[in-house]
């Protein structure tokens, strides 16, 4: 039995009914592709993850990045699997036509990377940044830069890094000191040190491209004064090949509580040789493109890890034995799946990694009508439904990544806290996810201090209306889905009201001191909204087992989960005041 | 600055107003005990663990237990600092005068314990289960027995294990299939292979006292076959030395995510020589004693952890300086407690931490209560009181451990994924908590089952109509107190109404499912009714800092934390069709 089964039946559905993938096949741009086409590749790649990088994930945890004479060195198993994917060309799936890629849409070649992460999350990131790279690169850049670096990267035989972060600038970005200055030939000398640089150095590939965030001499302070740059690890020869050395050094990788096989590189740029990535002093704005993806992959290795963990902790829940569940025969101990508690934590991972898939697609499949539809309308309102739900999708599907994790662990007992059983890994593993990519403590800050007012509240107040509106088919669905139908109605009532007192508030700081539980509030509901919309979809299919287990995660969801909104608004609407009523100094123990 | 500073005054002030500490040191037996020497005790402790103990915390995670040679082998700082704490005589506070012990109060030792745990959370497992091995041998033991072995555990010269688990006997301890059979001298000849056993093998002291869990020829099945066991590593001599090495072996340990100082050994007894504890066939009653104090002193680590978590997090939160709080000067980095969500991940810490203390104290001083009242019935309603905390004391606070910890990392972003950083020990060590001693699945089960069930219902009903009781302070402690006030009576409704419906059902499958959510809200409220009476408390002494910030952590919990349990009581009562609505084979993802 695989490690990891590719849910490719959910995935479709989330595509079809959540994502609208005919909707987006239909788009200029898109006429290559067809739903078969994209079932075939999903299937392939469902394989090639599960068979080629699934085997490498306990290796990667164990063995982990090394830095060995001033180079990361990965696991052998790591570069046979980077070959194998680079030679199958997954990586060029949703890349640009004109670079080598084959055009699919982005939302395809998401559910390809939820496949790919939950195989192995730490190998995952080297793709995935190699992504925001090929983003910025082809946004961006001109055309000496696009035509030397993108086709390497589309075909991942180059990778690509975000060089942004610095020991005193990690979430506040404009904090930063690395310096650029002009050479003579219209290129530029890169010197400062930068940390947390994700694959900032490995094995696996013959050139790394970084993308490095830098201030130019005169420039302004903060965020307005950052240039961004392309700094390759090995400069470039005009035909294309491998020429010097750049002067960028890994000097040390971090010893991290997880995603061991992915290398956090301290790096250091001594004069390094940088091409200035468009104007200067924009660097944020190109970032923040890249960045808004990003958060949403990041949410998506929520999701991915979360599976796994799911998967992994129903194998054994079905093979482990343990005491007699009611009702079961005497003198034999029962598979612990039929103990209600063990049931209940399975029947939550499922209910809310279905939640989270529904949740990232539907933010994924807004990008690719954001950039493809022809009426700018469209384009517009899925930008602006795409820039709501990312700070949701990032925040609150990695959240419950580590909680659903913790849950696997609990699953396994005893076993579970025994590194060898694998389940620890993804506990690990998965605890990066709130923190990268923007703390989920300032993803709630952008949700609720620059989301919620788009367009004077519209952008929100369409997303809930369209909540509210799946009320008609829920009542018309019968008495199956009354439970659903009251319990959404309740939890939207609740979202409604905490959102139109945060859209009321004068005080900055009082909205922002809801904004967590005001982002779970968003992510619970709108989780409910989604299950409900599924449960409606397949309702025509009831009878069927697969259908009917559909139907019956919503009604979980619905009855056990959603209603911890009602917890929740207190803390929303709290205010302030309650934060600061003790001195710092105060919250000191006392000897 | 200390690692870590003992909360001498939170201890103190939980010890007066919920523990009634001056209550316990006028009962029978404690005649010798004052509260003068209680607090010069407790002081003496605390710095004795912050100084000798809690510098060793990182080294015994960094470098663990090993097993050499078929010896485990500590690191070397753990041998001294043992030495130091058997020569300063901690281990002895509360242990049996009879046998070398001060005869303090229990809930004494258990402050200590606290901090001991704080400290150090592997390296208190050793002291813990050398206090279960104590309390076991002191009530069940033998002359014989008890002169051999208690006065070396009370100094913890020698330490002692609890042998229980087997690889097919985890929560179901009555699978087990380790013989006892009789020998011609009255002793008893041990063979069979257990997991999990905790210090199991170490080099800190000169001998190891097993107790063991086996059974005899012609035992009943299940429970009520298991018979106790005395196995001693090194044999003991006639004049109390130490003698032949036993037949019992560690043949491997546990590569664990966490407490990795803690060695987790693989026993073999291959015919060692054991002595029977108290009667054939009741060693599971004996051992349900010690597993009850067991249970707490788990839940205890669970508090410590977190208080050292949100000590560290404060400290950082404290020092690191990024982006620009609301309201702070221009052109100048905020610390981070400066932010809004910052201070919410901290109060929430400081809050569960306080009430979590309060009902772990509650319940250790009830055991005293329940062990010296000289009226039979107070004896009885104190057990019972204890009986009906314990698996809350357990399951809530080590859930609470993994959350908090979780918000540890959380509050140092990338550092805190960096284990140099030291958040990620407390997170990865924490995780043991909700499994051993019993999961938190098994506490719920106890509680709902067992526990609520007691004398027809009243155990909890008087506990609850004690929660009640605040209301009239409340009111009469004026404005200050109306939200604390109406908040915890809602809260109480709620788990009112929810312990009503779970005495009222008939299908205990219905009760077992909603046990898990019932148990989360059981501590909530009980934790808001907890400080909501340490406030009260704290209010005469209004205008003080420190009594001022004990109130607002109790409004802090009751505004925004209690509320919760109104997101809860619809699990609770959802009864058990939902959970298993979907056929477990159709719980797979199909690809």
């Amino acid at each position: 039995m695989p490690e990891y089964t590719p849910p490719l039946r959910d995935i479709s559905f989330v595509l079809d009914h959540v994502a609208d993938i005919d909707g987006i096949t239909a788009l200029p741009g898109f006429e290559h592709v067809d739903r078969d086409t994209i079932d075939g590749a999903l299937a392939e790649a469902g394989r090639f993850m599960s068979e080629v990088f699934a085997p490498t994930n306990r290796i990667g945890d164990q063995v982990g990045a090394r830095l060995v004479d001033g180079q990361v060195v990965t696991p052998d198993e790591f570069k046979k699997a980077w070959t194998r994917y680079v030679e199958a060309g997954w990586n060029a799936v949703s890349g640009p036509p004109d670079f080598g890629g084959h055009g699919f849409p982005h939302v395809v070649g998401f559910a390809i990377s939820e496949m790919m992460t939950a195989a192995n999350l730490a190998f995952s990131l080297c793709p995935m940044l190699t992504g925001s790279a090929i983003t910025v690169l082809r946004d961006h850049g001109d055309d000496h830069l696009r035509s030397t670096y993108l086709e390497k990267l589309v075909t991942a035989e180059w990778t690509g890094t975000m060089v942004l972060t610095e020991p005193e600038a990690g979430s506040d970005v404009g904090a930063l000191r690395t310096k650029a200055e002009p050479n003579d030939d219209g290129t530029w000398s890169i010197t400062g040190t930068k940390i947390f640089i994700t694959w900032g150095d490995h094995d696996l590939a013959d050139n790394i491209v970084h993308l490095v965030l830098a201030r130019i001499p005169d420039a302004p302070p903060g965020t307005k004064g950052i240039s961004l740059f392309v700094v390759p690890k090995f400069l470039v020869d005009a035909d294309g090949g491998i020429g010097e050395r750049n002067a960028v050094q890994c000097v040390s990788i971090e010893h991290k509580l997880g995603i061991h096989a992915s290398p956090t590189c301290v790096l250091s740029f001594e004069g390094a040789t940088g091409w200035m990535l468009g104007e200067p002093n924009r660097g944020m704005r190109y970032m923040f493109t890249m960045m808004n993806q990003a958060r949403v992959e990041v949410g998506l290795e929520g999701l991915a890890v979360s599976e796994r963990a799911y998967q992994k902790a129903l194998r054994y829940a079905k093979e482990r034995r343990q005491g007699r569940a009611v009702g079961a025969p005497r003198n034999e101990q029962s598979p612990i799946i039929e103990h209600p508690d063990v049931r209940r934590m399975l029947m939550t991972m499922r209910a809310y990694n279905e939640a989270m898939r529904a949740l990232l697609y539907d933010t994924a499949g807004a990008v690719d009508r954001a950039t493809h539809h022809p009426d700018e309308r469209e384009r517009t309102a899925a930008h602006e439904r795409a820039a709501l739900l990312t700070p949701v999708a990032k925040a609150w599907s990695t959240d419950l990544a580590v909680e659903m994790t913790s849950i696997g662990v609990q699953v396994h007992g005893g076993m579970g806290y025994v590194e060898e059983t694998g389940a620890a890994q993804y506990y690990r593993d998965s605890r990066i996810t709130p923190i990268y990519e923007g703390t989920n403590g300032i993803q709630a800050i952008d949700l609720v201090m620059r989301k919620l007012p788009m367009a004077g509240g519209d952008v929100v107040r369409r997303y809930l209306s369209e909540i509210e509106d799946l009320d008609g088919p829920l009542g018309a669905a019968g008495e199956r889905f009354a439970a659903i139908r009251s319990r959404l109605a309740a939890g939207l009532k609740v979202l409604s009201g905490a959102t139109s007192w945060i859209l009321a508030q004068d005080d900055p700081r009082d909205v922002l001191a809801g904004a967590s539980p005001y982002l779970r509030m968003f992510g619970t509901v709108a989780g409910g909204a989604y299950l409900a919309r599924l449960a409606l979809a397949a309702a025509p299919a009831s009878g069927d087992s697969w259908a009917e287990a559909k139907i019956a995660t919503a009604e979980f969801y619905a009855n056990q989960l959603l209603p911890q909104v009602n917890g929740l608004a207190a803390a929303v609407e709290a205010g302030a005041d309650e934060l600061y009523a003790i001195d710092p100094a105060q919250l000191e123990p006392t000897s």
